[in-house]
């Protein structure tokens, strides 16, 4: 049994083990196991990513050990992740002449051989992606898929072109395919320009998708970065324009990691369990013969008839035959998330009527097993999708408060996420940073049409001009 | 312009580089870089590496960090790995209290694991994989691909069984994957047990796959181990037999790196450069257009119609329409081994028919461009796949020599792989290593069976009844 979900800390602690996404057990801090079933979710949503990458990305690999000397080189980059570095320090009983960092993102180890590519403007634009492990030594209370010691999923492009404006133009296009990544999840969000003192090291601006969690708390689970020309002056990295000159690049980089599959998990699930998009499902059905002695025979002639059926179709689906009652079989079906439920008893095989669910309805209707077409079966995902966005996107609504002063923001802090309006100064940021005794997200670039709240306003702290910022407790 | 490939290790050196496997020039030792080209490459080799799994096994992730009290636990193991280890021993600036071993394998980040998975019979077999990098502080020369200090495809597979038995018919089943696998990639290879001075660190007896590289060395590309029970005994994996008793598990474990790629770019490469299968080719087909003035229209018309037509059949396709001169596109995409190369000037427009050659051939054909069907592709594919597996038999027998006396053998390794009996035992296996100063590979368990040598004969060193050994100089 899980714990109900409005009790979110326990419950996501609890889904983790008890849906088989990942051990905890693993004998070290921060580390995790993902178990097969995990796994498969895992590589479901990484395949979605990865199509959106693919469009407009080459893959490549890079290692995982950086050099000291290199992630040392640009100076509010290593600022930014000295204290979080793992230092490899030995190689067998040898001292290393050059302490090898573990990689915790990787401009330092990319950039140096973008030096070593980039020859001309024809070159340009560079755009390539990785999905790797990255590594980070986390202080603060670690959890599965959200703060982690190694990231065994980390999805990081990095760009580069010929100017600042064109750079900028790829910002805006890597937007727009984490929104269709996140579309695709049902997972609804915000997307938010980091204030300037808590940009991304390195970078000249951060752009951030945030969503907010069943507890209020929001959760970061993409970011898009601009670098200008930031670290292509510290790895020498030009290009020789059109007109023979030699010119710096100007760089992006985005990442996205396992904090996607946490998402899926936390906004859409139960007291039940898992509730996934129908084509992000490890078992997008599941098929229950429902047996009663002397008629068995009937019963099991339709279920395989509707079984390969829906395998043919391409369907996932599991014939579940086995011996256990079918309340047990239905409580396990909906742990995991299984999308669509049949269930066939002797009644049914007489009729060749089906009776079939949706997990996130539970709401029984019967219908000819022979209408069970692939059109319909597409028909029923893309219901699905729709019920699981606007359910998402309901819950989320009751978790976003506008405030007009900050008196009442405090209390609303781990209860949802706050709107208000803010000149964007460091110094009306820090003032409402410290009363409120949270961060500021930023400003505020698009979110769901359904809220609706003026972009511009006088600032919560100044009450000069200000724009729509948002504040909120953070994982 | 590449060096012949009878100067193998220059060959091997610039074709890498040329034909954008990898990029050397990372700033650390026994580091490189997949370009978009190579991982493509690797993709393709993988996802049949990965189909081949699936029958079978679940796929998962176990953490890339094992703490020290782990790695040192199984005696045998640990004395096989503690000199090429590499340790983190600082997160940020603070000292860990444990070291924490960068995984060179993950042995013993599962099996901790495998003691919580496994409770009773029916929790058996257990077999899983994963795809993962692992590290080696290697301290002898580096190549790409073939010696790494990061290998960042490593594919391990673990189970987990009711007996020794058991666990042995596992090891026949793995070994049996593994040469569907490496028969899809034409690479011919000897199937070896290796010496019990030999085996790897904590097993009960290694399998190893070994093929022979053109310059007479063999690489072991796939090894298959039976562990017994002497990892269960170490971490203490048991489970309850349906009798109600408590018994240890027997283990195997079996893995292939990226030294699949070396092979697949070494066995069948040429002076041109990559030869690859048709199914694993990242570009499977080019069309050249070769335009005369006044007749471009008409023959792009046509190179078009192929190219779409190619591609929608999932052919991966080029056109290429570029300016250069043919000759520049032949070199190019021969480079890049692509398998099926069409040319279509003003008179194949005019005729419909269309000049086609295959990568291994290069020798040219017409054929009426309406015959160029999806039936006709998969047979050219299959035609192609079986000449490359007799050339590169045909080119391994040149270098398998059978030896009655250990005279001559000296002179003839670094030229090939010697065959000969041995009696097995360690006295008479050191002194002929002694002897000739290579390595005893172990016992032939198969090989080609176009090589007709006895399996049994008289040992070479001591004259008793001996079993069928090879030697050879290997990577």
């Amino acid at each position: 049994m899980l714990p109900p979900k409005s009790d979110f800390s326990e419950w996501y602690h609890e889904i983790i083990q008890q849906a088989q996404i990942m051990d905890i057990r693993y004998p070290v801090k921060g580390l995790y196991v993902w178990f097969p079933f995990g796994f498969k979710l895992r590589n479901l949503i990484y395949g979605k990513l990865r199509d959106v990458m693919d469009r407009e990305h080459d893959e490549v690999y890079f290692p995982a050990l950086i050099p000291e000397t290199e992630l040392g080189k640009e100076g509010e980059h290593i600022k930014g992740f000295e204290d979080e570095v793992y230092w490899i320090t030995h190689g067998g009983l040898d001292e290393l002449d050059v302490k090898l960092a573990l990689r915790p993102t990787s401009e330092t180890a990319m950039y140096p051989m973008f030096r070593l590519w980039i020859r001309s403007h024809a070159d340009l634009p560079l755009k390539v992606y990785q999905i790797v492990n990255v590594f980070r030594y986390e202080t603060k209370h670690t959890r599965p898929l959200i703060r982690l010691r190694e990231i065994t999923s980390f999805k990081e492009a990095h760009t580069a072109h010929r100017s600042y404006e064109e750079a900028e133009e790829n910002v805006r296009k890597a937007v727009d395919a984490y929104k269709d990544f996140f579309d695709s999840l049902a997972v609804p969000y915000f997307i938010i320009k980091r204030p300037e003192w808590d940009k991304f090291p390195g970078a000249d601006y951060t752009i951030a998708f945030d969503t907010v969690m069943p507890d209020g708390k929001t959760l970061q689970i993409g970011t898009v970065h601009h670098l200008a020309d930031n670290f292509a002056r510290t790895f020498d990295i030009k290009y020789e324009t059109p007109a023979g000159d030699h010119a710096f690049v100007h760089q992006t980089c985005y990442g996205i990691s396992e904090r996607c599959v946490a998402s899926v998990i936390s906004i859409h699930g139960d007291d039940l369990g898992l509730i996934l998009p129908f084509h992000l499902a490890p078992h997008q059905a599941v098929v229950i013969p429902i047996l009663y002695k002397g008629r068995e025979k009937e019963v099991l002639d339709l279920s395989n008839e509707v079984f390969f059926r829906l395998r043919e179709m391409g369907v996932r689906t599991i014939l579940d035959d086995s011996d256990e009652r079918p309340g047990a079989k239905y409580y396990r079906w909906e742990l995991f998330g299984v999308p669509l439920r049949i269930e066939i008893g002797p009644r049914e095989a007489e009729s060749g009527e089906v009776v079939i669910s949706f997990r996130d309805e539970r709401m029984k209707r019967k219908i000819p097993a022979d209408e069970i077409t692939e059109e319909k079966v597409v028909e029923w995902a893309e219901e699905m999708q729709e019920r699981l966005r606007r359910r998402a996107i309901d819950s989320m609504l009751e978790k976003v408060k506008f405030f007009e002063s900050a008196d009442e923001m405090e209390e609303w802090m781990g209860r949802g996420i706050a709107l208000f309006h803010l000149c964007n100064s460091l110094k009306c940021g820090e003032k409402i940073e410290e009363t409120v005794r949270a961060g500021v997200l930023g400003e505020i670039i698009e979110m769901p049409e359904e809220i609706k709240v003026e972009r511009a306003g006088k600032c919560i702290v100044c009450g000069s001009n200000g724009k729509l910022n948002a504040m909120a407790k953070s994982y």
